[in-house]
């Protein structure tokens, strides 16, 4: 079992933690503390060395930070966990902040006349740091990089993780290492640059095909790397991670070398150096800085191609899919049978959907832990069930699913939204709303050029016809047995990166009421050149292919509120999920498919 | 009769103009000179006086600019005037440039190894000028602000306007203008500026509650002013176009000062300075710089009050749209009936409407020449017939009409596209996708803070499926009894001006075929608070309200392709056309209307 299901934040240990984090601060005549929740590689999932957010506060939330002054401590989050953090600080000495309506700058001179705020300098970008000295500028505040107060007060801290790298083979890559090497170097050199500098492990892995095990979740190594503009590269990770198999598939081109050499190595690189001050921590843009050489800020250049995906990386993809989309409908099939005899709790049903999943044989983790969330616990956007909170899922029961897989040929992420008998009032027409939004990314071509911004409205219309929205983007991109959150592109009302052919993108609408239910749908999908099309314009069009083959829940779709043309996509749709998940399914589940996917009936 | 249809452009006349002005720049060692279609108010219609790129190269169209140097004229415009740009400039001496997709400074550095580029600094903005200098910072190639070399060769220049000043009640505007004057010297106050210099004639207007004659199509006095932190305002325009009664209206805190006194009254500001730099000239930005004073950027701060109309606007709007409406449906009542009889043609049809506005009696001008496109002509986006162009209107024809008047009690912009007879094959697809973005943004509710940018993907949408879509935003601010064309807010990609209650735009998504017709369709719409909603969250929305009150063609609805929401929407729009409507009307139209206000059939 990969997930696990206890309370593994110490809500009630926060504020004595709290207390000797002031203590230290104020020895060395510090006001103040930034507590991230990323770790130097500004990774969603961190190790358990990494997890300081949740050490000091009991918040276990994959966003968010902490401003510990000497009167407050904030802690910052988004919409998706405005409930989560209530239940998971104790209030008495962490004030839960709404994010990003609340500014940290702003915040911070609210709450400190005057003082130095120390933060990690590993563990924030330089963006971040910029942003923040910026909104600081008129206050007697100021901002330094120091060592880690809060790891000198964390007695315990677990060690750095030490997994095994292993190789992505060029079969599931679809591109060999040395091709990339070569390709990103050349944009180095066209941009008249020497080396960069790559702080993102899925930029690494992708770059050397490789994977690792040091992370939950994202089978990611660990490390930073320098390529240069030779397409040579030395990669900084504990050696003892690299066995003589992955050593001689990354050649001799690749050096490898121990973490601390990092920051030496920083310091000897000469030229013109990149740095993405968006994603490097603010230690390796200030390394760089030195005379004789030059920090140019630049995009990672792995981020682009990384996530155009090849035709071998999407036909991994499909087939991931396929296998993922079988095990999910098994589950449904087993839910639908288990919900008449009054059984299911949230952890059984995370349970027996890692266990369809695992009986693929072909699963290497789950992407991230399955949020399981019946009734109420639906509203909490990112909601993580323990054995504290798991909740019984009877009759008149909404329950939300998010979950994923992680195989070795495609990374999958699915949301369904079910309910036990009757739907309660109301819930079928929000339902059928949100159905509507991803029907709405799924069928649309758009021009080539426009970026998630632009189609991101789509999925809320439905929604905002009836005075309603959700409080996330539409959509994330996802990786290719990477992390399933993976930049730059975005179905967001705040991404400008133009949509290529080969991203990978969630469509996730939902729709959330705190204390009673919530409701998400969602369907991977890729950017594709749009089909031709009689009478269309000589414009390029993209549109996007769907990857997730589930039926939704027929007992909350009010099919009369469809349009012809929705209807008509869900019947295909539908249709398609019996043609390709049918053939691989029990015949339980067969028999359970072939109900579920039969036309709408108005 | 307003509208002229003759062609008042000499394209025959553009290569002597062009050779001449390159001689005038040669001699005094230019090799370039920059021709906006703009004057120093960044009017959209111009005077007479200031018809400079029509008069050089021919072209009409009412946005687009021409750089002449030595080896090649080019003659920037947008894809409005792709197939306009065509007809009207000698191709042999002018280079039709696609604009924005070729920059103004790449092209420049493509076309001039080195030189002098000169400029007019009263007619470009500084916005402007900055842009094209940093395109061209790496080139040995410096723009010179000069005197106008193009004036010092059009020898029979017409003078400039001395149109008179009016009063726009208070009873129109619904707020006196000392409370203007007191609202926008608060606000320098508030950031610390002494003044600011107001280059727009309309902000310049609505300011001081005036109307003026200087300019076709738009009721400006053509202006500038120096609003001072004590609410007093200094006014440069000849004083022979306000009369007493304007003057007592005026006031004491208002100084009449010729248009000359305006440079030294710059030299002679102190203090902090507040220009806008996206719409002043970048002479005013130059005037304002020196010793003991700052000059601060800011936007214009007449603008965004002036966007957020007061009730009496509103009020005004409605009561002109239902006066411009009716005048609407008598000439699409005659339409039908003259369309049997064979006899239509282009400006035939803007002669008719125009006559059917005079007859309110309330016609105080036309807000832009009427756009009457009959087929292939429908397809150049602003069209403007004459008497060389004008085309016979016969069965199965589609014409394009989109006009508008300027009444004292607001200003209306309306397009319809109808058809003789049975429509063209596909034409009615087409109409039926326009009017289902139309319907969209019409229905819409949605979360407040968003600007045009985050709705018109949603007018988009319908085309998008088929593959088609069109090259302009969906709509633009309109004025009160002001310009037709308002900013800042807009329903465009390129907008992030949040949309606020009071503020009128256009809604008027297209479709555009080269060679075969054009569709467009625009109703004006008011942001308002969202009507309370059943189920509704607990978010603050925004929704429209519609001002413009006429029917859609019926011959190019297809009414089964509609959603049941696009055809209820439709269905009670017409219902209220013919309540609001009906009782305006003659006995002929009134039948006309009933029978074109019926609900659809399916």
């Amino acid at each position: 079992m990969f997930q696990s299901f206890t309370a593994h934040a110490s809500p009630d240990q926060g504020p004595p933690r709290l207390a000797a984090l002031r203590e230290a601060l104020a020895r060395e005549g510090y006001a103040g503390f930034i507590v991230p929740r990323a770790d130097a590689h500004q990774g969603e999932y961190v190790a358990p060395a990494d997890e300081r957010l949740p050490w000091l506060t009991g918040f276990t939330g994959s966003a968010g930070f902490c401003i510990v002054l000497p009167e407050v401590a904030g802690v910052f989050v988004d919409g998706r966990y405005r409930s989560q953090v209530k239940d998971q600080v104790d209030t008495a000495a962490f004030t839960p902040i709404d994010w990003p309506a609340a500014k940290p700058g702003p915040w911070i001179a609210q709450n400190l006349a005057e003082g130095r705020i120390a933060f990690d300098p590993w563990l924030h970008t330089t963006a971040e740091i910029e942003a923040l000295r910026a909104a600081l500028e008129v206050h007697p505040i100021t901002l330094c990089p120091t060592d880690n107060f809060l790891d000198s007060v964390w007695h315990d801290r677990p060690p750095p993780p030490d997994g095994v790298a292993f190789i992505q083979p060029d079969a599931l890559t679809g591109r060999p290492a040395a091709g990339k090497r070569e390709a990103v170097a050349a944009t180095l050199r066209a941009e008249g640059q020497r080396s960069v500098v790559l702080t993102l492990p899925d930029s690494i892995c992708w770059l050397l095909n490789i994977r690792g095990s040091d992370i939950a979740r994202n089978p990611v190594v660990l490390a930073f790397a320098i390529l240069h503009d030779d397409a040579r590269v030395t990669l900084f990770a504990d050696p003892a991670k690299f066995d003589p198999v992955v050593r001689n598939h990354l050649g001799p081109s690749v050096t490898i070398r121990p973490p601390e050499a990092f920051a030496p190595a920083l310091a000897a690189l000469e030229g013109t150096i990149r740095v993405d001050r968006a994603t490097a921590p603010f230690a390796v843009g200030v390394a760089v800085e030195a005379d004789g050489r030059t920090r140019m800020w630049g995009d990672d250049p792995c981020r682009r191609p990384k996530a155009r995906k090849t035709q071998a990386e999407l036909d991994g993809a499909r087939a991931a899919h396929l296998r993922d989309g079988a095990a999910m409908v098994e589950c449904l099939a087993w839910f639908d049978r288990e919900a008449q005899h009054g059984h299911l709790t949230e952890i059984g049903v995370a349970t027996a959907l890692e266990g369809f999943r695992c009986a693929t044989g072909q699963l290497r983790d789950i992407s991230f832990d399955t949020i399981s969330g019946a009734g109420a616990h639906g509203a909490i956007i990112h909601y993580r069930v323990t054995d504290a909170t798991d909740a019984a899922i009877g009759p008149g029961t909404v329950l939300l699913l998010d979950s994923g897989g992680q195989y070795v040929d495609g990374t999958t992420d699915i949301t369904r939204t079910m309910v036990v008998g009757d739907p309660p009032d109301g819930v079928a027409a929000c339902y059928t709303r949100v159905l509507q939004g991803l029907i709405a990314i799924s069928r649309t071509r758009f021009p080539k050029g426009l970026a998630g911004r632009d189609l991101d409205p789509l999925a809320r219309a439905p929604l905002w016809m009836a005075g309603q929205d959700y409080d996330h983007g539409t959509g994330h991109g996802v990786g290719a047995f990477l992390s399933v959150h993976e930049g730059p592109q975005r179905l967001s009302r705040l991404s400008e990166v133009p949509l290529e052919p080969g991203m990978i993108l969630s469509n996730e609408p939902g729709y959330y009421r705190e204390g009673a239910f919530g409701i998400r749908l969602e369907n991977l999908i890729v950017v594709i050149p749009a089909p031709a099309l009689e009478g269309a314009d000589d414009r390029v069009q993209l549109a996007f292919e769907t990857l997730t083959w589930v039926p939704f829940e027929r007992r909350l779709i009010l099919a009369a509120s469809l349009s012809p043309g929705e209807r008509q996509w869900l019947d295909a749709y539908h249709a398609e999920v019996r043609a390709r998940i049918g053939p691989r399914l029990s015949v339980g589940a067969n028999d359970w498919l072939t109900r579920a996917t039969e036309p709408l009936v108005t």
